[in-house]
């Protein structure tokens, strides 16, 4: 198999970059930590896995032959982003290895076989539904951050993605908070329920940004076990996460009897104050919710360590109903508070042993429900 | 001891960054990873120090009493750097904690009795030598680089810097290259010979770009084991290392049999191309050096890897002399190419196996010495 392949440094750059992140990490296997090249149609084609995501690129580019073998992600990327040539030209000859040039540039990087390389499937994309990117981006950002990243329990290292037909739900929980995001599906869809790896969501959103479209499809095929994101050129199959998603609405708050409205940067900034002490314990930061209207009530943090000392910060607020005082990890608080989308943040409690609700203000679709921590003596 | 401080945020803040930078990381005396803060005449004093090295800061600041006590660097600069008011009381009151007020942020910060603190020595800075702080910057990044990480010979870990009354010298050394530097010293000064840890003249070098004072004082305190360096309100004290640098004039090369004069952006870059491969074998990169008179000569990078592949780079360049290939550690030599202040290097060898020196072209005072590897077969 002999194959000479001209393409555009910058494009090359560009894809390495976004088939790159799937290329597995510590992986006992070597095969992945390369990236399969091959020729499709009159495409070259640039596909990586960790086995979990597999990510596809396709890219224009000269292709005199045919094509297939895979090279090291980490030497291939390095020594394409070192080039300054606008073209580069490669070369392989029967043997699993590229002769590149570029400018003053000449080099050998060896791979593997081709043959090594696990199959990455292909679907088509035409009984799929179309969704807006910043749409689909922003319902991720919202709750992947809330999945687990410990491995004990896989179901809540995903995300429970719901479509009931006419709408699309997101639910993200680690077991001491949950996030929630909903929206209407653009065109009527199955009803399913699908539990896919918050890493891999959190892969389509670096792909969005990387790719800037303005649509994003979205295939089930039908095994029943992947799931498919493609946009434009790149395409993404991830394996969906098998078993029983936790029943979230039970923990859902019904009600409230304290709700605080005040600015969510402003919190957040007190948050990040606060943690500087809390940090020094087990990031525990006491939050105390005092009554009055129109920003004449007060929100105060309250954080301590006996070794490292004490801070206290006091906010203007909004807040109605019965004074609290209720603890979280300061950690989760901040989480919950970087997803806030306007300027002020919801705050909604009933005691200081129960979940309490945030939310951006005005927006009841979006939740973050965050357990409440122990504090001493109460 | 009462005492009520006011300061301005910004200048605590970028004093603290200062004197940070000297404080003991991984110490097992806990003492080190604090802050002394004292008063001295009317103005606050921040001193911290490793027991090498000791920073000291005075800033401007309205005291009511008699202040000393240390706080932990770590926890005092997070909350400072997160106030955003303009101005910080803090209040001193017997124990050794402070409690802070700026804007809506209150907090106590604990920390360790003053008299736990290791002494920072003070001399006067009346019969020292004042020197361009540029001068003494550029110096310092054209050798310090080139002394030893290793503890195991600690005269490595040193700068020597001489003087004999009209110049000063620096030289830096790991025992495979050599970084020599040279100037003409403003006003007489004894003659002298030390060694100052490398480590120390790069904090210098961080404290003159922070304090961005255009002077800086050198003394040497009577009891020949420390030196001080002083630029407007921040003194900085080191102790010296005591032994025998090791007599570098004797690897000086003496003449050449090939020079060779290239851009050296461009080797720079070249090197960090070859360096993608090189760094899978022992960082050796053969370089090819083919005699041509104005830009017609030929400098070739060679990479080779049993396992990565193989990389050739070709360069224009005005070769005088023999034909030569010399192989080095391609991370020294591109640290030397770092170094270099004109458009062009030069590049003077004899031959395979014995040193080769790069200087900025035109400029023979500040010079690199660069050891050659082995190569196989040779």
């Amino acid at each position: 198999m002999t194959c000479n392949v001209t393409v555009q440094k910058n494009t090359f750059s560009e894809s390495l970059a976004i088939v790159g992140r799937a290329v597995g990490s510590h992986s006992h296997l070597p095969i992945l930590s390369n990236i399969l090249l091959s020729k499709d149609d009159d495409q070259l084609r640039l596909s990586a896995t960790d086995l979990t995501v597999g990510v596809t690129v396709w890219m224009d580019a000269y292709l005199d032959g045919d094509l297939g073998l895979t090279l090291p992600a980490k030497t291939l990327t390095d020594v394409i982003n070192s080039l300054s040539d606008p073209e580069v030209v490669f070369s392989v000859n029967g043997k699993p290895e590229a002769s590149l040039k570029c400018g003053t540039y000449k080099g050998i990087v060896k791979g593997i076989d081709a043959s090594e390389f696990p199959a990455i499937p292909e679907y088509p994309i035409t009984n799929g539904v179309s969704m807006d990117a910043s749409m689909f981006k922003e319902m991720i950002q919202k709750v992947a951050f809330a999945a687990s990243m410990d491995d004990t329990r896989p179901v809540l290292t995903g995300v429970l993605m719901s479509m009931d037909g006419k709408t699309v739900s997101m639910v993200g929980t680690d077991g001491f908070r949950l996030a929630i995001s909903k929206a209407i599906l653009p065109e009527p869809f199955a009803k399913k329920q699908l539990i896919i790896p918050a890493a891999a969501l959190k892969e389509v959103v670096r792909i969005l940004n990387a790719t800037k479209t303005a649509r994003i499809t979205f295939v089930l095929p039908p095994n029943g076990s992947q799931v498919v994101f493609r946009c434009e050129n790149v395409q993404m199959v991830s394996q969906l996460i098998e078993g029983k998603f936790p029943d979230y609405q039970a923990i859902l708050p019904k009600g409230h009897k304290t709700r605080a409205v005040l600015d969510a940067g402003d919190l957040l900034k007190a948050c990040k104050q606060a943690s500087i002490i809390a940090r020094e314990g087990s990031n525990v930061v006491r939050c105390h919710l005092q009554p009055g209207a129109d920003q004449t009530g007060k929100v105060k943090l309250l954080a301590e360590s006996d070794e490292t000392g004490a801070s206290e910060i006091e906010l203007d607020a909004t807040v109605e109903g019965q004074e609290l005082e209720i603890a979280f990890n300061v950690k989760f608080l901040q989480d919950g508070l970087e997803a806030i989308t306007t300027k002020n943040v919801t705050i909604e409690a009933n005691a200081h042993n129960t979940p309490a609700v945030l939310h951006s203000t005005g927006d009841e679709e979006n939740l973050y429900v965050l357990m409440p921590m122990h504090i001493d003596g109460r």
